[in-house]
């Protein structure tokens, strides 16, 4: 007997049938002699639809309030599969954040888990009742119920499955793995049984939007065994394992890359310490997140050239707030480019071979792709693009390291 | 200065309009001076929505699960007031039944209230915070969330109030106060500016749906001064309060009526000492509600006639009930009439007037009224009629007791 906690997003809970359907492979968990912790999302739509109804009211809600608000969505699906899963007789029992005192920080709207009561639900598992928790929300030490921001539910049931010890976290989503890169633009896209963790960390940050990142984190940390896994097929998904685990993976794990990202740059930097910072700190107080950071050696020496990489919708404002560092720096130029991509090679094994990234480089210059970026770690290489090189690239990498399905 | 617990109902609340013109209302209390807390329903159809979905996949909802689902409607509401108070900077704070610590018992679906935690929110008043909190809701001894039932949130906000000795608690709903009668049948009736508790429950009880029953009892034990009042007009309403602050109120306070009643006889069942629970017993277990008992004397002196009221909606089961006793108790016939509805006459002036009643019946004989049922208390008289006479016998009431607007 094991213990496995399970994770349905909301397009696996979206409909009175998807629920019914749900319960049915929760059931059948328990009936093979498994105890099950379940942990949802609100139903898909549903979110949105309470946000629209917050912004009707205050077009900045009030972040305590839209937490208060936000967590009804995950509240609803608890009790619906709990319903359920007793009208195929499997008992449940549902659990809000706060029910299973899922402890976080203050910060609402993206807050973070400290520390999850797992003895609160411990008896209902001994009694062989499922249990079924409110992903996404928690409670903080003043008893305010806090969101932990989009994608928050990978992060809970993560939590929940480190607290309870569990065997397994499995994440059910509407893909049924993780793929060397995405399937609908290179259709030869191969599934991957295993992926470590780093190389699952460096594909979710980077666009396979599969997991959210900070599960992942989360996971290692604790050293949660995670698998991915579809809830419409059957099927054994991809399991995310530790680097010691992994005999004869590929060097290469996959292909990620992000679309709607822009790229600004500031010219004619003074070449002193500190400019960076001075750049980079009313961007991070404006609340832009920046991605890539690339510093260019400028043409003459007093000189250089500042580049970096945010979201799209952010780059209006990161405009605007380089316009005014760039007068106070003394700074040339502002250039901004809001149609790049950002295509990375990921891959534990890229460590102890030499000639990755060249390998990556040729292959783009023979699809006369030009690199407008380079940026790499220990185990990706990520290159920027003009956007519409794209699935072109993706599919050029994917051909040149052997990830294609027939390969 | 003064602390007010408002309480709105669901059509109060029951859009994006109507939430901004509660907190309008609320906010110009709070300007006078006033610290203000707030007691609110779920929008007008949320609750039925979710009722519908949980049947969807449960025909009979597991209790426990359906309240998880349902205290969901009032703890959208919360969020959604307090975002539109403080939109028009009122500082707000909205609290779930659990947070606002409304102890119940554990009778999911239909709890009772059995302590609040006043002090929870004393901090926010002092701080000048209008406190919002979720009504119809509230948490067990071991932290299951409970409901009250239909038209709860009355409750809340009465208990509300006792528990933070307000000094008044203002319950607005879509009339603005308690009337001698429904105008929608009697277009004379007057609105009452006082009414007695004691009538008030009688009203309550026999049909007029201002107020639940069960808040009014609540604030009758607790001696919280209770005031019904319109949320769309403006006006001081109905105040409901103890007898002995009345001076010269009239002796009938007003006429309350109940369609949807049903009545059921047993014929010919022995005279003996406990045939009426051996006929209610059953009745009582299948969970069906009786309203009027009356045993009438039969033809021959072995046996006796039994009769009582039901919901119309439990008749067909109770028929069913009944037709086994009858055979067990060897009674000779049961009879059952859908078609019936209940007028009553209220006001603690009938206790020292006798001919009340007399002049009851007469009215009505004169209409050729046919009186099928009569059933007193202290300050009511009620008959029961055919269901066709009952608009015809309230206004003859009505004119007969002097009850007109324009007398």
């Amino acid at each position: 007997m094991s213990l496995i906690v399970q994770k349905y997003g909301g397009t696996s809970v979206g409909s009175v049938e998807r629920i019914n359907a749900v319960a049915a492979r929760v059931a059948a968990w328990r009936e093979q002699g498994h105890q099950v912790v379940v942990v949802v999302s609100a139903m898909s739509g549903e979110t949105n639809r309470l946000i629209e109804l917050a912004k009707a009211i205050q077009p900045r809600p009030a972040p305590r309030e839209l937490d208060v608000l936000l967590a009804t969505g995950e509240q609803v699906t608890i009790a619906l599969l709990s319903m359920a899963l007793e009208q195929i007789d499997c008992p449940a029992r549902s659990y809000t954040g706060a029910q299973m005192n899922i402890l976080t920080n203050s910060a609402h709207n993206k807050a973070r888990i400290r520390d999850i009561d797992g003895a609160r639900v411990q008896a209902d598992l001994a009694a062989g009742r499922v249990v079924v928790v409110a992903g996404f929300q928690g409670v903080d030490e003043t008893g305010n119920i806090t969101t932990l921001g989009r994608g928050g539910s990978d992060t809970s049931a993560v939590a929940i499955a480190a607290a309870l010890k569990a065997d397994e976290c499995q994440i059910y989503t509407d893909v049924d793995g993780v793929y060397t890169t995405d399937p609908r633009i290179e259709p030869r896209a191969r599934k991957l049984s295993r992926i470590t963790f780093e190389e699952m960390l460096e594909m979710a940050s980077l666009g396979s939007k599969v997991l959210q990142i900070r599960a992942v984190e989360f996971a290692g940390k604790y050293r949660v065994p995670l698998r991915v896994l579809s809830s419409f097929e059957e099927g054994e998904g991809t399991l995310i394992t530790f680097e010691e685990d992994v005999v004869e993976e590929p060097k290469i794990a996959g292909i990620a890359f992000a679309r709607d990202e822009a790229k600004l740059t500031v010219l004619g930097v003074p070449d002193q310490p500190g400019v960076a910072s001075r750049i980079l700190g009313p961007i991070a107080e404006a609340n832009i997140e920046v991605d890539m950071i690339v510093q260019n050696i400028a043409a003459d020496e007093a000189t250089t050239d500042f580049t970096f990489t945010v979201h799209r919708n952010d780059f209006p404002r990161a405009f605007e707030v380089l316009q005014e560092i760039a007068r106070e720096l003394n700074a040339r130029q502002v250039l901004g480019d809001e149609r790049i991509a950002k295509i990375s090679l990921v891959g534990v094994g890229m460590r102890s071979h030499a000639g990755i990234a060249s390998k990556m480089f040729a292959a783009l210059a023979k699809e006369k792709i030009n690199i407008r970026m380079i940026s790499t770690s220990e185990i990706k290489v990520s290159v920027v693009v003009d956007e519409r090189y794209l699935e072109l690239g993706v599919r050029a990498l994917h051909e040149a390291f052997g990830l294609d399905a027939s390969a």
